[in-house]
């Protein structure tokens, strides 16, 4: 599979030129951030929480706490969903109503897998760690025993999905073309600041490589 | 009022003791950011879009195209919810386990009002507009009758709320403190990058102020 199939839940409807379902590009928009939006429902009120993922394959992986409500939904759901999106930048038209913004976001759907194979788990963890920051794993001590078992890791395994992206200047009417007034886009870049060690720290460690090789959402992805 | 009650909604129970329900840090939090995530359910699914808000008073402001499918699914709701999160630093234990992230986010619940008036809807654009990049409402040409009817503008008038802050370095066990490894926090900031003028752009057109004063996440909250 190369594409990924439309459904009623991933065809997207508005702005449906910018609708893309190339297997490749999703996961190449996943693979380029470590944040995720998931959605649940809790007494008749859909609620969102950020959290971090990494990718296996089709799999998509999250982590949290054994009583965390939200990924306790999900294992109750058939059919659950997340969301990604990068901000690249501010798009400023002439006319308010055409103002945007420039951005690749993906929106998946899949199975909720519970992950219980301590092996498997701890695959899972390093995947995690390893998609928010490259080489981290390594550094660390790994999780033992007891804070592997009281850690819940859900598979999400794939099954639609689809891209959104937004990558051009600002588009207005004709008639509006001749308007004094200046139009284009105003980039928005994310980037490391300060690597501030902890006071508590041993004395003499220096600052990690894990650290001084990361990049925020530019993993592959052109920016 | 200056804090949100509690509710089966919007009380945090995991990692409650970075749960803050403070109405002045809430509304802080919220006035430093602009893309929301709304959560809505469709067939069964619960899915979750971004999108841009501003806030009057008590009410959050989103808009979007007349057919827009949350859209019109969060006037369906008598309570929806959307969260909004900053991302500010990864927090580097000295164990994977106790990695985290610094963050500031917000959840709020609270119930849709469709926006019809015209003067009210105008309004609500400018508010939008001027909570992504202040100052452009007066550069550009403002909404004209047909765009403005072609616009669906809702609020959501805040009934429940809760802050989740994390702004520390990293926290380990006291057995891991004497590992050789590097604890500390990433700061991630987002910044402005280049601005693009369009190629169509009018000769002679300068940086706008708007785009020259433009400041991302950090509109009176502390970084």
């Amino acid at each position: 599979m190369t594409e990924f199939s439309k459904s009623t839940y991933n065809k997207v409807i508005r702005g449906s030129k910018r609708a893309l379902y190339d297997k490749a590009l999703v996961y190449e928009i996943l693979d380029s951030h470590f944040l995720c939006h998931v959605p649940y429902v809790h007494e008749n009120a859909a609620i969102v929480i950020p959290t971090a993922y990494g990718r296996k394959g089709d799999r998509l992986l999250i982590h949290g706490s054994m009583k965390n409500r939200m990924m306790l939904s999900l294992l109750e759901q058939e059919k659950v969903s997340l969301s990604v999106a990068h901000l690249d930048g501010l798009v400023l038209a002439r006319s308010v109503f055409h103002h945007s913004v420039n951005y690749r976001s993906v929106v998946v759907f899949g199975s909720p897998v519970l992950i219980e194979d301590p092996a498997e788990k701890m695959e899972a963890l390093e995947i995690i760690t390893e998609n928010i920051i490259a080489g981290r794993w390594a550094e660390a001590r790994e999780p033992n025993e007891k804070e592997l078992n009281s850690t819940l890791v859900i598979g999400i395994d794939i099954t639609e999905a689809s891209a959104k992206v937004r990558d051009e200047g600002a588009v207005d009417e004709a008639f509006d073309h001749d308007l004094d007034v200046w139009a284009g886009v105003l980039e928005i870049e994310a980037h490391p600041g300060r690597a501030v060690k902890n006071e508590d720290c041993k004395a003499g460690l220096e600052t990690p490589a894990s650290v001084l090789n990361f990049r925020f959402q530019n993993k592959g992805v052109k920016r």
